[in-house]
């Protein structure tokens, strides 16, 4: 019953025997091993991208900050949702990154931005001179923090008004995989058909070790970001066993399918939780996490019963009045079953 | 026939088995995983040091550059040799994560730094006003770019020189193990006792699939690093697969005996060379490197026959008056066979 | 009737026969002039800071921004307000000296910011792990960029807030004369005794050509902050015409002279257009700077006689519905007089 | 008899009445004010750069990091020379400024580099992969930091070879008046026409009381160098007083006719100590400055007398064995008056 987060889950079988394979005698280093040309040419034909350049890291972390830093200078701002993994959850990496960029936060519900917000926010920027930051990049994450997913339509809107602004546009899709299944839509279309510059493909909270494919559209920034990426010490030396990972998660769609999983798993468990009484769900349950309000008692018995999830926000009290509900994140992955679910949804039931 | 680099050398088969052993089941992240704690308390015993910190990170360069940048401000510079990993391979990491700091040369045969002149340039720098940057940490690499070793005796020498003008001292150990098994000391001898206060532990050049300990000594800096790590994107999420890899490393001193596998076959291949004809081995043969100077035939030869091997500078031509002698650097790993040196010998051999 | 800012009028007469005198002969550069250690000791007069050190730049953003970067490290955030120099008006020189620390703002009517918002702010924080940056320092400006003044209980009850989460606190006092003469308390009440740790005192705005002194109370950080200011390329050579500067300014007290001058002229201005038909005063009068809501046709009129004065925000446009009032900002000088005053006001009264 | 540095002199007289008529009135902030403008103009005119961009700053240290900064990326290296003022004396502001680029030092008599050896390290870089920094910027110092003076076909030999690897090129000119009334060539002979790029026109030392004028000769780096200036901290508010002194160094060559005086001091000091007994001229005389070898006793006697100068390099002990000579440094401004220079030489003389 491990809800915690989608890290917390183990990697994909064929992930792991693909490691095990590709440790077989010597290999050229740092990225000249032929598995990497694999990864490559399956992400262009999967992307529909023949120019993508591709640039593997190992966290997600590095993905977004190093991308964002070869969209703006130090000077700039970067716009994305107050709820976004760069704001958040990467202890300034973007700044460390970029040397010294802004973050210009909005808001929206569910963790998604809207064009007119995004909009609003360009256009009342002070006027461009030099005493304020300049406009610098969009960051759209998508699926959001929250468990919601723009459709491609969405993305296109919001791209489409940060480039009204000459705004180069980046997606963190950590997530991108449960996102592109959420909507149907190809990778194609949910990436730089939808205006995305460089895109955060990842991997690790859907069934890798840990790797992320950074896919650069417009190739002339391949190779400031091979620079950055060394600079970072994030160029692996045996990146055999990177892209080990990634050409098995590219193969036959497999990152399409463990991402149908961990959200079929999602829509199940938002499913139970609305028939529970007193409990509601909080965000459009979209891709493979929950957000869902309950009692006290209900947190009380999961937790008791050995159930891992975040409170949320994290770090607060099951003490304090009864009848308050408490919000709760679950994150479902790829090896969430449905004995799971419902052992979960037996313990956060309501007792009579 | 590969000796391009140890890391062109597969992971050990323990450590590919830990893994996939690591893959059971759910597990916490972010190195709050038990098989981090078994790592830890393995580090301290070996190390005997019970206050030490340690923290993984999956390459060198990170090891390396959040390591200075938490022992010297960026007003400062590091004192490393011309022919150091943190000058030559970086990109200008330890610039990076430092924030700016400088990087002051010093030379000395086989990549050693010798007290002497680490003193006469500490002695000799700019009074400190604030005028020029401040003397800020020694670096020194164990076993060094040329496969050198200082014994504990030269690194206590250094880092007391050090000491005497205030300076903290970091130790490159990317072949830490190299340095260990060659000179028969204590990993602590090596470290803390020889002056050092945080150490880069190399594993992906011995073995691993890509993990680096740092071990801090001095734990008030811990704090700090734990911030830059994840500043700098290098913590991982699925944190066991790292901490699964150097638990086994740790294990029973396999660190140690894969080490001493390769430091053999380099003993053994440079004892082959210097019974050739016209082959000069170039530096000490202390750990699992030589560099010798052959003639451009045996290169054409060896080259032609399938071996794989740096020229060294790399990137000259094998063009070019054929008396003189070019230099080159063979690397065994772990994984070098008896076969492959008998074979790279024989390309090498001078026929009449 | 130049009302753009305070920096558009001229020194003080006093100040330019200052550096005249200071030019005569040789002296020693950097600081080491005779004159510096007539300011230091004239600061710590006058703030009742007997170890204070004292530390000149000749630009608020130097001062500002420096002073920051020595408070906090940059994996942390400066809390300021949303309409604060640091955050509006620098293009991101905090960012840059911090080596990429964030900026949170808060909100609070006329720029001030509430001592309950900053606490609810500070304690809502993500619980401190390494994930999110941590809590670096308090940024108070006062006079404030709306013209409003902090009592120094109101930073007293800020930088006691601060306290309780452990951060040290910076004042931007680029208007620094101007809150003092308005709220009639010592240089010491309204800096250290507040709990100030690093004051921006501010010169330029309040007659000098261009000189800002960093206080520093806590004498520890005074040689991190020498080294700051050097590698920002702050350290200035001919230093004798910025200590000349200071040592004038702070003879008799004429920075607090000057001060009540341009503070009066602002409640002139204030009480004037407070007898407008349809103008509105925005924010209260407390230093130099009205701001206030005017007709279209007063400002036309204004603007045609040749004033000088912001749109606030800038670059409005004139044109629109006669109707909607526009704001308007207005920052007097030591050298503003009653007739331009006078002029002002009559160019912008409604004629009927 | 101060010959500590040449800005240990006075401002000129023509530049503090031009500072004291600024002070008129009100005027427009930031380089807005009509005198900026009479600046850039007579810049393009006496440099026969219709196109260049002018921005002005206070300090050498900062027109030169910002302007190496807009050359070279943070992964790159800057060429100097080992005794330029960016590598000994700006406390690292080159690496702060560039983001932390490194810088690759040459070493050449009288602190000139020669072409050869600029070929030599250009070429022999590391092979241009993403392992190593790359090739940045070539920044020449004219007059050098030994006083002595490239010719302008040196300066243009020393481009070329940079330009044969695809290398920008800066000039420091703290001392380029110096320079150029030295070899009596024209102000764009000496920086366009031989190559520059980018050139810190330095007046501190010259007679200001505080002005660089950095010269972009490729205006598509002028939006950057001036959002870098401000985000530096380096845009003066009452910029109208730094525009002022600049205008009138400007005005009717005054730059040569100071510089004129401070070479000739140079050279008649220089005469009068290849006179004296055991006194040896160290460098050529080209510039303001004389570094010449003289026996203890008569540095005794001159710091006795009062006389100030460096040492050189400076902190060194006068005790010591009697026959063995101390090198000092004597720099002339152009305030220098021959009876200084008689003084000095009678102190220095040796009394049989």
């Amino acid at each position: 019953m491990n809800f915690a987060s989608d890290n917390a889950g183990p990697a994909a079988p064929e992930v792991i025997e693909a490691v095990c394979r590709a440790n077989e005698g010597h290999a050229a280093s740092y990225g000249a091993e032929p598995l990497m040309e694999l990864v490559l040419e399956e992400v262009r034909r999967q992307f529909e991208a023949p120019e993508a350049s591709v640039h593997l890291v190992a966290t997600g972390t590095a993905a977004n900050a190093l991308s964002v830093a070869c969209l703006c200078p130090p000077w700039s701002t970067i716009y994305c949702h107050r709820h976004s993994h760069i704001e958040e959850d990467e202890c300034g990496a973007p700044e460390f990154f970029t040397g010294g960029a802004k973050l210009t936060l909005l808001d929206g519900d569910h963790a998604k931005i809207k064009p007119c917000a995004l909009h609003r926010k360009l256009d009342g920027a002070a006027p461009v001179g030099v005493h304020n930051v300049q406009r610098g990049v969009l960051s759209v994450t998508n699926a959001t923090e929250n468990g919601s997913v723009y459709a491609c339509q969405e993305v296109s809107e919001l791209t489409a008004t940060a480039r009204g602004f000459g705004l180069p546009c980046h997606m963190d899709g950590a997530r991108f995989a449960n996102a592109v299944v959420s909507t149907g839509c190809t990778a194609a279309e949910m990436s730089w058909k939808a205006g995305i510059d460089i895109l955060s493909f990842g991997g690790t909270k859907n069934g890798l070790l840990g790797v992320e494919a950074v896919v650069i559209f417009a190739p002339e920034q391949a190779w400031e970001f091979e620079l950055r990426r060394k600079r970072g010490g994030h160029l692996f030396s045996k990146h055999r066993f990177l892209s080990a990972q990634m050409a098995t998660y590219l193969k036959d769609g497999l990152w399409k399918t463990l991402a149908a999983r961990s959200n079929r798993m999602a829509a199940k468990l938002a499913a139970g939780l609305s028939e529970l009484d007193r409990a509601t769900i909080v965000h459009p349950v979209d891709a493979n996490m929950v957000f869902a309000k309950l009692t006290r008692s209900a947190h009380r018995r999961a937790f008791a019963s050995g159930a891992k999830y975040y409170l949320w926000p994290p770090a607060q009290s099951l003490e304090g009045k009864e009848s308050k509900l408490l919000e709760a994140r679950f994150v479902c992955n790829w090896s969430t079953t449905d004995d799971e679910i419902a052992e979960l949804l037996e313990c956060l039931r309501e007792k009579s």
